[in-house]
């Protein structure tokens, strides 16, 4: 094969073995909307910041739909993954917290879902060990999920970047979740997780499967773009926070770049920052970004952004509301994070007791 | 450099950096043995099968010595190693309990030295997870004792086995070991533990040191060779177990090879297995090999393994006594572990404490 045939046979491959996740991921949605309660899911956040309206369109919405349709819902707040790529946990604590008032503002119900934090429960990090011993060194490094963080974050590849994903399977099958909404970056974390749980049964107990090999949910929902039009990241600033104030939202979209066409259109290729906001205004009215565009027609970006910042904020006014209110009592916050972490203790420890009793571990 | 000249550095390069070690080992035994009580010592044992004489005299007497002397002495039995490098943990709960009953009639008081097993431990485990933040993908590679005991196992490198040079820097730091007596093929486990101790008082807790650099002491204890001259080793069937019977110790004996040379001299390179007999009779009489080679002389190796077989079962007698008796009573060996294990988790829980407070996990 010629170098263009191997990319193209490659691209195949890839583009194949995603429509099959598709298809499974399809599959199991319409399994989960017939039979919610017989679905565990397990999702969750790394806190290296605020969430914004990309998290709340990509995956806290879909979070309380499960919880409401009677899916068994855990949100894992995962601060040991913090530090896959820095050196540092500056500001976690405060980084948590919110996190958590963000989940309670969006309609997330600490009665029906269970909110915990990585390094509350060593019962479910001591799974690490078994699951480690399951997993080659070259399956480890076969995946590009990591690779490209590793790339992305311009940090030394650590022992815990390279094993996060085996820690994921941890969080994943802790709570014995049958199912894990992803985005397609993370396809390959939940095919170790199969692997893991699927190993596990065959070699401590053949009779009797202990973990469930979990599916996943592709996300439906649209890669949302910065401002600016680059992919939303904390560290461009280009990014509207759930919990910031109305007036700092509007300085935000204000400084965001445009070009200099008045006319407004929707082209997400040759116009990616105009695009950005239309598609931000799209998603918090429901509207489709080429009717704003046409709206807005010869009005320039200051309209444009006018109307941006009004509707985001309108949209984005209950949540904060709420979350204001809820910010008063911050003891409450904490109680709601700690019997979340008592509740995944419970389960991490029964389900460590199994694993022990598997591999014979009981003197 | 020619290749000569490159291997001879290289081979400088190790003996010089083992020579300092030595020597930073000898100062730590020197300050060890005028402070005992300042010392915190962390070994252990894989339980992949029963102790044999290579151990008592390798490891577990220098631990008795240690703990006579007051220093605070913790012995885990590593059950996760077990599966660094195989699929199976089958009989392993035997291995452990005869390895507390081998201990105990070796004389490790329970009173004095905590006996832990890795699995009953969670909040340890749990700190593989910020070690591992701590240590490179490529710090890892570079153990060289990880990659031949990969080669020796004949199995692929697991996660696990990678890993597990940061795990036992848990096992360490989690009771604040300052002191670790090894072979030297564990000298970079040691080297790892002191930079990720390191590494953590830096990043995490610049004021207040979190974990000691552990110091290693080198065994003084001679290679033990097996019965058969090569290297001691369970899958051989050339170690003599300290809970054999004194039948089984003579059958073993008996059936271990010799030269057909009736001469009997000691000549550990040239005549390695009769040598690793009269080793053996060495180190339970307390006399010179050259010296039970010369009476023998003539008398062959039947006389020579008569005379070994005795003296071990000999040496061993009170030994076997004890653990004969100590077997009678498994639940109380069981409970001997269950409060180790229980100390253990207190320590555990205690430092982890320490450690999320350090990284401002607290919420």
């Amino acid at each position: 094969m010629t170098d263009v045939e191997q990319l193209t046979a490659a691209g195949n491959e890839i583009s194949a073995s995603f429509m099959a996740a598709k298809k499974r991921s399809d599959k199991t949605l319409a399994a989960l909307k017939a039979n919610p309660s017989q679905f565990t899911m397990l999702t969750g956040d790394r806190p290296t910041g605020r969430l914004h309206l990309g998290h709340y369109f990509g995956s806290i919405l879909e979070r309380v739909q499960m919880q409401e349709r009677g899916v068994h819902t855990n949100l894992i707040i995962a601060d040991y993954q913090v530090i896959t790529d820095r050196d540092t946990t500056a500001h976690i604590q405060d980084n948590v917290l919110n996190m958590v008032l963000d989940y309670l503002a969006a309609g997330i119900d600490p009665n029906k879902t269970m909110i915990y934090t990585h390094s509350a429960v060593p019962a479910e990090n001591q799974l690490l060990l078994p699951f480690l011993s399951l997993i080659t060194e070259a399956e480890l490094h076969r995946n590009p999920t990591v690779k490209s963080e590793m790339e992305a974050s311009g940090h030394a590849l650590t022992g815990l970047l390279l094993t996060y994903p085996v820690h994921q399977a941890c969080d994943i099958l802790f709570c014995k979740a049958n199912v894990v909404p992803i985005g397609k970056d993370n396809l390959p974390h939940v095919e170790l997780t199969r692997t893991i749980a699927r190993r596990f049964n065959e070699r401590y107990s053949p009779k009797h499967e202990i973990f469930p090999e979990p599916s996943a949910i592709l996300s439906e929902a649209p890669e949302i773009p910065g401002l600016d039009g680059r992919k939303m990241s904390k560290s461009y600033g280009n990014s509207i926070q759930l919990g910031a104030s109305a007036e700092e939202t509007a300085k935000l979209i204000k400084k965001s770049p445009t070009d200099s066409e008045r006319m407004i259109t929707f082209d997400p290729i040759a116009r990616p920052q105009v695009s950005a906001l239309l598609t931000t205004a799209g998603l918090v009215t429901g509207r489709k970004p080429e009717e704003i565009a046409e709206e807005i027609g010869n009005g320039g970006s200051g309209t444009l952004k006018q109307y941006v910042t009004e509707q985001v904020n309108e949209f984005l006014a209950p949540h904060r509301e709420r979350r204001a209110e809820l910010a008063k009592d911050m003891d409450s916050v904490r109680d709601i994070l700690e019997e979340g972490n008592r509740k995944a203790n419970e389960i991490a420890e029964k389900t460590l007791d199994e694993v022990r009793s598997a591999m014979g571990m009981v003197y």
